[in-house]
């Protein structure tokens, strides 16, 4: 199983204003279409509540795992979508039982944080818009590492200056 | 007058782990190489207290106002370094003063949040290493901007995944 971490941020490295900021107001079509080519190669999605609730139409037909403290286990709401408790429930068994090959994080910073925490990040897509917010939502918060990832690629996708990040998991 | 923003972070979007975690623990000889080279071409530098305390060294040579709350007004060390406090000096006259074409930004957060909040951000060179460190200091953590730059240029600069983003003020 491969899992990958799919985030757009701004220059000085925020993925949000705030929780109720759609992503889609500040990141550019590239990204959009970068991200559902992403999705249309995913076997399972796992977002957060708030990212579930900004994004429902795009991610309405994936496999998708939304994380929540709302549920203490899973909760299955139809065969594609579950609730689901990370701190109740075994999610590596979960995505085995959906036969998930490629799974993507695709946020938020909790769910960010839950990937690097588990150590389940292989790789990384990281789009960086030309914006800068200040205050803001942060890729992560919390988790004291030291973790070297390895370039892929670094290209810049349109006219208005998104650059996209391509890394894996480093060897050690 | 020119001011730019030269900055590294780790693709989750931190400038240093802590405020007495050395940049150059952790950021490649290309970025440190590429520091000098700007600093080399600046007329004055601006840094905040716990940046000066951990590169001392190669800041000695330069026209240096370094911010601290521990003054109220100018305190000059010598002709090249000032102790100042923003909140009470005209920054800008300080400069005029020196004569001074290109200005330096060089951190940390404060002295990022400082010069984006007044606007002199003509340019910003941002080196990304290929890291995580999760917790740690964001590059900016206050002002509530939707500011766009605009891209200039991207590189990788070494083999080891180091990118380097040039911005310039966006074109109103």
């Amino acid at each position: 199983m491969t899992c990958f971490v799919l985030a757009a941020m701004t220059l000085d490295g925020k993925i949000s204003k705030s929780s109720s900021f759609l992503t889609t107001e500040w990141t550019s079509e590239e990204d959009f279409l970068f991200m559902r080519s992403k999705l249309d190669v995913s076997d399972a999605v796992i977002v957060g509540r708030a990212t579930y609730d900004l994004a429902k139409e795009p991610l309405s037909v994936r496999n998708l795992l939304v994380f929540t403290q709302s549920v203490s286990g899973i909760q299955r709401e139809h065969g594609r979508l579950a609730w689901m408790n990370p701190a109740g429930v075994d999610v590596m068994a979960e995505l085995k039982r959906l036969g998930a090959e490629r799974v993507c994080i695709l946020g938020g910073r909790a769910v960010y944080e839950w990937a690097f925490e588990q150590d389940l990040v292989d790789e990384v897509y990281l789009t960086i818009e030309p914006l800068v917010f200040g205050k803001g939502i942060s890729l992560m918060d919390h988790g004291d590492y030291l973790k070297r990832f390895s370039l892929k690629s670094v290209e810049q996708i349109n006219d208005s200056g998104t650059v996209l990040l391509q890394y894996s998991r480093a060897l050690t």
